[in-house]
């Protein structure tokens, strides 16, 4: 996975861990692509500390994940979805009756909107 | 939900971000059911630490769940899954092919064993 993206995921994941200061620059940065002298601008403060914060912000989110593992559990939960979905297309390739066709909508539409971590 | 019961969760969802010996003292405290007498024989230290220690812990993990909520989700996705198996069992009672019924425990062992956070 590419490092941004990663890094977005887990701000996901465990940005509610970091103060609100911390959130919102690491937020700039990985969501809104400002660079370290565009924040340090805005936090009346200089680059070097923005640098410093975002370095130590990254290291907390990675530790955070190595030992939760929630981005892990997710890409797991997203494959055992995938599967269950293929085994629901499987039925659905070999029945013909609609009221059952009708209730695998409801269980794939149930499994898509509802269960995430 | 009993708070010994919900300490011991939250312990389950959010130990590894306690120190190890936070974490031993909470486990043998909520999951063991030793005294706070004799976890500061254990610990060799006093009783009062031992209890400043659990409050303290205890503080830790409520302040995890309040911002991340992971045992809300977990009871949340306990819920759905609950949902999809009542779904599959209203399928099950409509068909009778074997091969579709062989399908439908498929994707009930799935659920059961693959999906959680």
């Amino acid at each position: 996975m590419e490092e941004r993206v990663e890094v977005s995921i887990l701000l996901d994941l465990y940005g509610e861990l970091l103060t609100d200061n911390q959130k919102a620059i690491m937020n700039l940065y990985y969501n809104e692509d400002f660079s370290l002298s565009e924040i340090s601008e805005i936090n009346n403060t200089s680059r070097q500390a923005i640098h410093d914060t975002i370095k130590r912000c990254y290291k907390q989110l990675v530790s955070y994940e190595d030992r939760l593992n929630l981005l892990g559990k997710n890409i797991k939960l997203e494959e055992t979805k995938q599967k269950l979905e293929h085994e629901i297309a499987k039925i659905e390739d070999e029945i013909r009756d609609s009221s059952i066709k009708d209730r695998l909508e409801v269980i794939k539409k149930i499994l898509m909107e509802e269960i995430s971590i």
